[in-house]
């Protein structure tokens, strides 16, 4: 019977020995390889989504792995294909949806979240979520396509063009990813990130870094820029003096993309934003098209999985993933590693 | 010698005889016509602007009026032409300038804050600032060219296009101003304000409206639009509680406009920004094409004057003008009349 690890409640995961469900038709079974842990996963684990998660709850959605068994009418895929999961399950009946914005549905099934992930040994999911990977792909560079897909969608949101000058606030695994597709859209990216190991990640990846508790973010984006202040800034921090920072970065008329989740209402200085026009942009998720864009920068090695793999337990040590992720010092992202992998 | 009425504290305007100062090299000398009293006025007035404005101050900048007198070197204008001033004065050195963003200057010199106003029977400007207006033109309709280039500018910043659902949260002059452009934009308007008699004035005008004290603004938004909720919110309120509102009428990658000035921070609810992918951007001013479609729009009409002008108090009453719209009650603009009237 295969291993899955299960969200029971807060701070809670169990693992179980659980029934093998063959493929029905139009579904794939998957031996997942590899799972990233993310901040969403970790709202989850903390019990403040208890409202929406269903437990017993598999996480993950973060995932590389290989297909296993396929159901009937199921073609193009075949036991032994390395693939990801796109895991946006959309209604295509909402007003967003209706608009092309599938991604933003008001009805989303959130794979991972709102039905079972892949912390588990074998996971059956409707085939038009299975996104084939090239076949010499590294599995576990390959959990990063589902955070590099948010990257491509905040920095596409963001239009960050040629000759921006761009900060990004906040040096975890999507402002790292971040920074590195700003500066490939042809950006100068400048990262302001608390955290010495995080400094030193951005650092050897050649991005400026300010430490806002030694420097004024605001004054250091004013000398970069000659004054003028940032055209872009992303909040990828989720912390009220990130949010602040972001704002009293950017010059006349700049961008704010705001990527991290503010769960509770932020104070914002909204004169700043009238007085300079500034845009604040949402960006959630990503779309077919940045998903897509994520394989390719995963498969030719824009991202740089070596430097943002910190760590990786196998899926009995689930729970580790999760603490080394929560406590934030010296990790980026911490894979779990399931049978797959093998 | 001339009258003027000066700012010379909080509360305080004191009306004089000051010297006639002739127009010097590429100056042109204005005999005010009308005058509008605006929300920014009354900031100054209630001496919140005390650190920007030099006391005694004449204030006034949403004027009409006719020349008077032309100094050396001006072309193009006589004695007697009808005119109206862009009351801006960029510095075309600063960041935003070299951006041709010259209505959000760092330096900027907005007239009639920075430098002396309208609210006088003789006002030397620089020949840079008057627009000529249409001989036939009616020139107390032709003080709410400033206003309605404001208006003018925010529509155009929202994007608003065929077919688009806007809620204009506050029916001030502004916001009666924005509903009618976006209107004429193709938008179909509903407006959100407390004030019945400024809710009548909406309703005279063809908009549906809702009143917040009544019914919830964000439920009537989702009924009015099917569920989907608003493309397009402008916050032209200025308080707390109207911010929530056009954030809650938003529907998925809906643009909410910033207008009205928050001088404080604001709480405000990020995740739903996030969640619904919401575009907030920040609207200030106007550019000279907004000023010059503005002269337009009040000129064949478009701009109800005889319905967004309340009252009109001698210049030697200006105080009254203050005090009405101060009071916001049973009052859109109040006119302030000078010499150049007659």
């Amino acid at each position: 019977m295969p291993l899955a690890v299960r969200y029971t409640g807060a701070r809670s995961l169990v693992a179980a020995q659980v029934d093998r469900r063959p493929p029905g038709p139009g579904e794939v079974e998957i031996a997942p390889a590899y799972t990233g842990i993310c901040g969403t996963d970790l709202h989850v684990y903390h019990g403040d989504m208890d409202g929406r998660v269903h437990r017993p709850a598999v996480l993950g959605h973060e995932t590389s792995g290989r297909v296993a068994a396929i159901g009937e009418g199921v073609t193009g895929l075949a036991a032994g294909d390395p693939v990801t999961v796109m895991p946006l399950r959309a209604c295509d009946a909402c007003a967003a949806c209706r608009d092309g914005h599938q991604h933003i549905c008001q009805a989303l099934d959130f794979i991972g979240i709102d039905s079972a992930g892949s912390l588990q040994e074998r996971w059956t999911v409707p085939v038009g979520v299975v996104v084939p990977l090239p076949r010499d792909v590294d599995l576990a560079a390959a959990a990063l396509v589902e955070p590099t897909a948010v990257a491509v969608h905040d920095v596409r949101r963001a239009g960050v063009s040629h000759g921006d000058t761009v900060v990004v606030v906040g040096a975890g695994p999507i402002g790292v990813l971040i920074a590195l597709l700003a500066r490939r859209a042809g950006g100068s990216v400048l990262v302001v990130e608390p955290d010495a190991y995080r400094r030193d990640v951005v650092s050897r990846l050649g991005f400026r870094t300010v430490d806002p508790a030694r420097e004024d973010p605001a004054a250091a984006a004013e000398g970069w820029t000659e004054g003028s202040g940032a055209r872009v800034a992303f909040e990828v921090s989720g912390a009220e003096e990130g949010l602040a920072t972001a704002v009293r970065v950017l010059g006349a008329r700049g961008r704010l993309c705001l990527v991290a989740i503010h769960s509770r209402p932020r104070s914002i200085d909204l004169h700043r934003i009238f007085w300079r026009e500034l845009t604040l942009v949402g960006a959630r998720l990503y779309g077919r098209e940045d998903f897509t864009e994520a394989v390719g920068l995963v498969h030719d090695g824009t991202v740089p999985a070596d430097v943002l793999i910190s760590a990786v337990v196998p899926l009995g040590s689930a729970a580790e993933a999760f603490a080394a992720t929560e406590s934030g010092r010296g990790v980026m992202k911490v894979l779990v590693r399931t049978g797959g992998a093998r």
